[in-house]
């Protein structure tokens, strides 16, 4: 995981709610993305040996709330994508749903001057709040970005990029 | 392009710096993906229809450091990847390090209060600045992710995500 060597922020360029917002506009676009995928494809479809669009998606309700709520109040989450199982589509968007929920009401309980201290996230990897939080948004992007090509590959238009 | 609205910033969650390092990071990591490419997959392949890894590349140059550098000092930069043009994976990775020189430094003339304002960027797309920025950053993201499954497709290993 990357670390950023934190220099003492002066005028901010971002603020902490911001921050949050652009995090779940892009959460909102992987959504729609989800939604996007055929029933069946979102299980079983990969190209050249790589994960389901389904467990790149557990990947990500691993870390998104988890990873927030440790951030909010120190629980140490499991690092498992297999605690995130769905069995349709549908199960899917309710994880993904009650998730956004539970990321906005954690995250108002994180002080602006803790983005700069350092966190054990899940419990294995060090470094800043900051740099961890845009790892996990930053991950989410990638991984959102090979579900495009498997929905191209698929003759499915996915959503617009821009449109958040 | 996204539209934040941006409140007003107390502490600050990131720096300048620290984020103009974040993406540095980022370019590197996608400096790696482009050297990871066969030289005629590069210009050739692509998957369901989409562009090829260097149509891709040629937008992330087109929007970098033209992007950077109308933030710096309001040059409007065009909205033509055409302009950024390579005949070789050699000629594609030095037009990469040209920009990563400029970048550093068209960065350290823009003031911390800059990022909130608002700007046309590339005289069509309002936001703040800030916005556009992590515009810039996450669509870098999101097309690199795409190139690692052109790379999967290829049989060829990309480097890790989260080396930067």
């Amino acid at each position: 995981m990357e670390t950023i060597t934190s220099t003492t922020p002066t005028t901010s360029v971002i603020s902490s709610q911001d921050l949050l917002a652009h995090w779940q506009g892009h959460r909102g676009l992987t959504r729609r993305v989800i939604e996007a995928f055929p029933e069946k494809e979102l299980f079983e479809f990969s190209i050249g040996g790589m994960r389901t669009f389904y467990k790149m998606v557990q990947e990500l309700l691993m870390l998104a709330a988890p990873g927030v709520k440790q951030i909010a109040d120190g629980t140490v989450p499991q690092l498992s994508e297999e605690l995130y199982q769905a069995n349709s589509k549908e199960e899917l968007l309710s994880l993904w749903d009650a998730q956004t929920t539970a990321m906005d009401q954690d995250w108002g309980l994180i002080p602006d001057q803790k983005f700069q201290e350092t966190i054990l996230a899940f419990g294995a990897y060090e470094g800043s709040v900051i740099s961890t939080v845009l790892y996990y948004i930053d991950n989410e992007i990638h991984h959102r970005g090979q579900g495009y090509v498997y929905l191209r590959a698929l003759g499915v238009t996915p959503p617009n990029f821009y449109e958040r």
